[in-house]
């Protein structure tokens, strides 16, 4: 089968791949669409060593796998957990230490023809929601994390740094919430997108210090970091939602004065994400870019490694 | 009167001092007995770019105030607020954005032979407390903030790292839970004073990784923070206890990957570290190393400023 597969930080295009063998548990999905992350991005920077096929944000089609999800448009869970360490027992999949992760961790993703993964990781997508809406629920679903791990309330100040794929998404999240939120960012038109969904917005360095109770730093980069830090009051919470490359340079004597929490948050909720998508409360059709068939995915990689770029999908059925 | 002025960097024995004049709803305190901490010497370092008397954990007598403190002795809160602003109308003096504190910021400190302090800042010392012990009142509930801050229970694994003298404390006041405790350190000696009461210890490089819920950072050099962020498991909290001068570059990924909570943590409640040392179950004087006389100050601060030493306290009866 065809595939996008990454070695030594090297991005190819491969037509000699073996449509891969489900474990017992697991199923063979069919991709029909995928869509390119910033922490695809990161891996072709070296953020992490892997080779093999990358791609974690996709709908297929089950062609093999239990009764009730034979021929079923799906998404998937990314970590494969072992069901059976602590974290597994705590209900904590994403963090079992066992765990392997589709397109990142010891596991061929889904910029491919097919993949597998377990059973328990599917979620059927609703017929009314299309392929390429869905294709935004692991995104989404990252971006509803935040909302497990701190409550939210309508009078929280909240502030997102960055006006990319995941800020647009963790914006529109957050607003379901009713908080006092403000969007940050350096693209007029990414920002119009969030103002025309009545999300507050600013450019990137009209930031008001310590006026904040939470922020959350979706740039990956340390002048966002900066920015999202400099807003918190004291006491106020940093979300951390991106993956950097390299290491990030802190003031940690000022996270001790004002007694700051900063929180790492990944992957999320699955359910609540297809629920909102449903709902189409979120706006998702907006974010995308262009649609690429798999077999011009070197281009694709070519546009969304771009500045600014917004999200590109690659469709497996072209 | 005589004081420990620091400006530029430089610390000096004055004589030629005023006695401070009590505000309105101030204090003057006649200074018995003060101890020299970490943060004053990150201040010669050039921490926080201050000028005048340095100085904040002390024990003192009321020579002028309310009736009902005069010629009692007191311990006293570091941060003078506003009573006015938004922290200080939600209980939170430490962050009152118009604060002043002793000996750190815009307020002469204790090294000298009065001070002043708001009067609502200041405890009576049970007579049972000496005055030598009571001087540990500051720095034991700064200790004691992370049991407001985060609640630890019995089950939890804890590790500290570092055996200096915040962490000593630290560790004495996590025990009290009853949580599976470890300290980490450097110096045996230091060690060996917690494990002769009853604390587990560990030489530095002895660490486990992943498998603390909580660890706590008393160290304020980079090798503590990478011991405590390797030592959590997933989901575990990282609490933040030293100041330190200059930035820490830390593996942002890392937290975000394993959804690591990092948590500044600062000054405490005074009235629960004074019920702790009058019940005697924290062992404060087996971390005195020396005590001076103010007259030779400069000569207290060149032991405080050697590698491993413990508490250095000032007296200013001598």
């Amino acid at each position: 089968m065809q595939g996008l597969w990454l070695e030594n930080q090297e991005l190819k295009l491969r037509d000699d791949l073996s449509i891969p063998e489900p474990a017992t548990d697991e199923a063979l999905v069919r991709v029909l669409q995928a869509g390119i992350c910033n922490t695809d991005l990161e891996l072709l920077k070296g953020y992490y060593p892997y080779t093999g096929i990358i791609g974690h944000e996709f709908v297929g089609e089950v062609v093999q796998g239990p009764e009730h999800l034979q021929g079923q448009r799906v998404v998937g869970e990314i970590n494969a957990a072992c069901g059976q360490c602590d974290y597994c027992r705590r209900q904590q999949p994403t963090h079992c230490q066992q765990r392997t992760v589709l397109g990142i961790v010891n596991r061929h993703g889904a910029f491919a023809e097919y993949l597998t993964l377990p059973t328990a990781n599917l979620h059927r997508v609703p017929d009314a929601l299309t392929t390429e809406t869905a294709t935004f629920t692991e995104p989404l679903a990252a971006a509803l994390e935040i909302q497990e791990q701190i409550p939210i309330h309508p009078q929280d100040r909240v502030l997102v740094v960055g006006d990319g794929k995941l800020g647009q998404l963790v914006a529109q999240s957050l607003a379901l919430t009713g908080c006092q939120l403000l969007v940050l960012g350096r693209h007029p038109a990414k920002l119009a997108n969030l103002t025309a969904q009545g999300i507050a917005t600013g450019l990137a360095d009209a930031v008001c210090d310590r006026t904040f109770d939470i922020a959350v730093e979706c740039t990956g980069n340390p002048q966002g970091f900066e920015s999202a830090r400099r807003a918190l009051r004291p006491r106020g919470t940093l979300v951390l939602k991106s993956t950097y490359a390299g290491r990030l340079s802190i003031d940690a004597s000022a996270l001790v004065v004002d007694e700051i929490t900063l929180i790492g948050s990944r992957c999320g909720p699955f359910a609540k994400a297809l629920d909102i998508l449903a709902k189409g409360v979120v706006n998702v059709s907006s974010l995308i870019q262009a649609i690429y068939p798999l077999s011009q995915g070197l281009d694709a990689f070519s546009v969304a490694q771009q500045r600014g770029s917004q999200k590109i999908l690659l469709s497996m059925n072209q």
